[in-house]
C-alpha cells in the first residue's frame, strides 16, 4: 500500500502554499476559509481545495476545484478510495505532486490520515503511521501523545518506532532536545499493565532514547515527561477523556458565574488571573495533531475548529514542513 | 484458587459490624480511625483491624489485633501469600468468618483485591472480580466504571459479566433498575475500536441487557449511561486522567483566587455557588470502589482518603451488605 517516498529538498517546501481541505470540520467551509485567510494575511501562503459551488466566497485565497467531498459520516476506508476527486484525496495529492509543503483538514480524521497515507506514501521502514497530538502544559512545552487513536492495535515494536517519531517531532516542533519519554501504563513500575506495555518498557531501555519509564493517566496534565507512548486505543480514551473533563469544569464556572450580577462581577475579577491558563488550555491555541511516518506533512485539526485554530494548524503545518519534520521523522526511525 | 462461597443471610450480616483496615492509605492510620470513629457515632458498628501498637489510639472503638502490615509499595500476590497475619488479610477473614459485614481498605489496592480474594473466595461462575468505581454524575447517580483497574488484559466474555456485575452493583447501590449500559471505545460505530470490544459489543446485544452502545471518554463526566464497561487497563488510565484533569483545574482555581485580596473576595462570591458541584466531584463524599464478583463486601477507598471518605466507605460497606448486593450480584451471572 505503501508507496516509496522520495523526500523534497526544504528549500523547495519554501516556496510551497499549505493545501487547506475547505470543506472538512463541523464550522465548514466559512471559517476554515476565514481562518486560511488570516493565515495568508500574516504571510502564509496557502491554496483551499474544494468544490466551488460549495466552497463559496474564498476571500480572495486561490482554490484547487475538485467535485467531491468526504463527510465526517462516511467510511474512511472505502470513501478514500471512492471518492477520488475528493478535497481531502487531492488537497494530499497536492503535496505528493509537489504543489503544497503541508496539508491541513479538521474533517474525518480516518479519510484524513487514509488520503495521506495513500498519496504520500509512508516513510521507509516505518510499520504504521500514528498521530501525534500536542497536550497542553502550562508554563512549559506541549507534550506529545503517540499514538493518539490511528492504531487501536499495536504491538511493542510498532511503540517503540511511535517514541521515536514523536520524539523527532517534539525536537522538530518545540526545540525539545532528547525529550523525556513516557510509557502510559496503570504504574509506575515496569511490571504493571499489559503484556504489550510490559515488552514496550523493556524494549525502550535499549533504544537509547531518554527513557523516563512509565507514566499513569493523572500525569497528563502534569507531565513529568515530553512524549507519552501509548497504543491508539487507549491513547484516544485518555485524550478525549481529559478534553471531556477540562471541558466539563469549564462549562461548570461559566454557569457559575452567570449566575447573577454579583457573580458576574466576581468573574470579571477572576478573568485576568484565568486567561494564561484558559490560553494554555485552549486546543484551538495548539495548532493541531501531525500524522507522524508520512512522506508529507498533514495536519489534523479539531472537528469542532474554529477559524482560530485552521490559522494555527496551517502555520504550524508550514513551520513543520520546512524545519525539516520529515527528514527528522525519517532519520528518527533508520 | 477460588473457594465455593455459600453467602449468609443478610438479616445475619445486619449484626455485624465493617471491618476497617486502619494501616491502609496515605493518612493511615490517623485519619482511617477518626473515619471510623465518625461512622460509629452515626450508630454503624465498626472494627478496626491491625497491629495495636502501630494503630495507637482507637478512639474506643475495638481493635482486631494483628503483627503485621502490608504496605503501598509491596508485591500485591506475594504479600497476601507471605504477609498473613497483616491488616488486610485479617479483615478479609473476619468476612469470611461471619465476623464483619464488610471490609474497607485505603490501603495497596492489588494487596486488598488479593486478600478479598483468596479470603472470601470468588462468586460461583464468575470468570475474574473486577473494579466497580463510582464516577460522580452532578446532578444524577454516579456511573459505575467496571473494570476500574482489576484486570489489565481481559476476554469478552469478562467484560460481559463486567457488565451484569456492574448493573446489579448499579441497582443494589444507587436503586437504578435497567441500568443504561455503555461500551468505552474510540467511536460510536459498533466497527470502531479493538477486537476486545467489537467482539464484546456483539456479545452485550445479545445478553437482554439495557446495552445504550458504545461510549466514548469524552462521555465519563457526562455520561448518557449507568454503568461504564471496559478492561482494567483502559478504565484505570481513564479514571486517572479524570482525576487528574479535575484536580489540576481545582488548582489552578485555587492559585487563581489566592493571587490577592480582590480575587479572593471574588473566590468567595463564587464559592457558594460552586460547592454543589465541588461536593458532587469530591471523591471524598464518592465512598470508594467496591469489588465486584467476590463472597462478601470489599470497598477499596482512595489511597488519599480523609476521614470523611473511609466514614462514607463504611456507610456504603454496610448499606451493600444488609441490602444483600452480593447476592444480587451473584444472581446477575447465573
Amino acid at each position: 500500500m505503501a508507496r516509496a517516498v522520495s523526500l523534497r529538498p526544504v528549500g523547495e517546501l519554501e516556496l510551497l502554499p499549505v493545501a487547506v481541505d475547505a470543506m472538512g470540520g463541523d464550522h465548514a467551509p466559512s471559517a476554515i476559509v476565514a481562518g486560511a485567510r488570516a493565515a495568508a494575511d500574516a504571510g502564509i501562503a496557502v491554496v483551499l481545495v474544494g468544490p466551488p459551488e460549495l466552497v463559496g466566497d474564498t476571500l480572495g485565497l486561490p482554490l484547487v476545484p475538485c467535485t467531491e467531498v468526504i463527510s465526517m459520516d462516511d467510511d474512511p476506508a472505502q470513501s478514500v478510495r471512492t471518492k477520488k476527486d475528493s478535497s481531502l484525496v487531492r488537497a494530499a495529492e497536492l503535496v505528493r505532486d509537489g504543489q503544497a509543503c503541508a496539508m491541513v483538514s479538521a474533517g474525518n480524521t480516518g479519510a484524513t490520515m487514509g488520503s495521506a497515507l495513500l498519496r504520500m506514501g509512508r516513510l521507509p521502514s516505518v510499520l504504521r503511521p500514528c498521530i501525534g497530538a500536542p497536550i497542553p502544559r502550562p508554563g512549559g512545552t506541549p507534550v506529545v501523545l503517540a499514538d493518539a487513536g490511528a492504531n487501536a492495535e499495536c504491538t511493542p515494536q510498532m511503540l517503540v518506532q511511535f517514541a521515536r517519531m514523536a520524539a523527532a517531532y517534539c525536537t522538530a516542533r518545540y526545540g525539545v532536545e532528547q525529550p523525556k519519554i513516557g510509557l502510559l501504563s496503570i504504574g509506575e513500575e515496569a511490571t504493571k499493565g499489559t503484556p504489550l506495555v510490559k515488552e514496550t518498557h523493556e524494549l525502550l531501555l535499549e533504544t537509547g532514547l531518554n527513557f523516563f519509564g512509565n507514566v499513569e493517566g493523572r500525569d497528563l496534565l502534569n507531565s513529568p515527561v515530553d512524549v507519552i507512548v501509548t497504543d491508539g486505543f487507549t491513547g484516544n480514551v485518555a485524550l478525549k477523556t481529559m478534553e471531556g473533563a477540562l471541558k466539563f469544569v469549564m462549562g461548570v464556572l461559566g454557569d457559575v458565574i452567570g449566575t447573577d450580577d454579583e457573580t458576574k462581577a466576581a468573574g470579571m475579577t477572576l478573568l485576568p488571573h484565568l486567561l494564561p491558563f484558559v490560553g494554555d488550555l485552549d486546543p484551538d491555541a495548539i495548532g493541531g495533531a501531525m500524522l507522524l511516518g508520512l512522506g508529507g506533512v498533514c495536519i489534523i485539526s479539531h472537528g469542532s475548529s474554529s477559524a482560530k485554530a485552521i490559522t494555527n494548524a496551517i502555520s504550524v503545518g508550514r513551520e513543520l514542513a520546512i524545519g525539516g519534520s520529515t527528514s527528522r521523522i525519517a532519520a528518527s526511525i533508520l
